[in-house]
């Protein structure tokens, strides 16, 4: 569980290996944003904001770092990915 | 453990599946903020605020996120929540 | 592990139930700081420093969360306790 | 997995007992950083960066904090350690 440096978006590992986004605008009714994060295909095990909020790199068991980017949070899209 | 970005409340997540909230203004008289934070089913295993400080979210093996309302933090509210 | 905010001090959770602060103002001679941090009955599974810097907390699988007053780093008090 | 505090470094640890540093100035294409951090001796559990965004702590199971320098992360370099 990860708050984007603004505090309106929340980002949550899954237990099926996907992460999602919330809109957090108004907390007592979250809204999903975009599509679910998939490409792990193993268990997400870390969701860390860069400092800017505008990339995301969640951290798997399946040995990689996947970068998202959320300039636009309703559209979020992969970046680049590393290994670890 | 999370400290609230004014550092004056503390927030532990307990092994009940409940989760505290301590007013540390006197960090060597630690005193109870409103009642314990109930709701997860299953152990909390992570508690993170929001930068703005009003806003908790408490992560569960319960596969839920729970979003409370700190905005008078003597009397916590749960705000929303998602599934995780 | 965990940087104080001012990124001087270093906080380790050892295995032997205690914390050492390390002064880190020259990082490549750390230099222990006070005396280690004692009082857990079980492991410490997280440090995390107060915003100011002052106040750092402790969580241990004792089911206890121990808050020291590092306001003078070189002799660290032990400032209050709460219940996790 | 820890950003550095200007957001354009990536610290991973690896499954392998090193920490890899990648440059995300273009997040599309990430690029390493010097060599692996190598020196721990069992696995890495803790990636953390000083908020000055020139000292790495990296925490391992093999009892040690080992310290980074990444003044220049193009050529990163060990600068000390404590024991944990």
């Amino acid at each position: 569980v990860a708050f984007a440096p603004d505090g309106h978006i929340l980002a949550t590992a899954s237990v099926d290996q996907t992460v999602l986004l919330w809109d957090l605008t108004y907390p007592t009714r979250p809204r999903r944003l975009g599509d679910p994060l998939t490409g792990h295909t193993d268990a997400v095990i870390g969701v860390v904001f860069a400092p800017d909020g505008h990339t995301l790199a969640t951290g798997s068991d399946d040995q990689t770092v996947l970068l998202w980017d959320l300039t636009d949070p309703t559209r979020p899209g992969r970046a680049g990915w590393v290994i670890r």
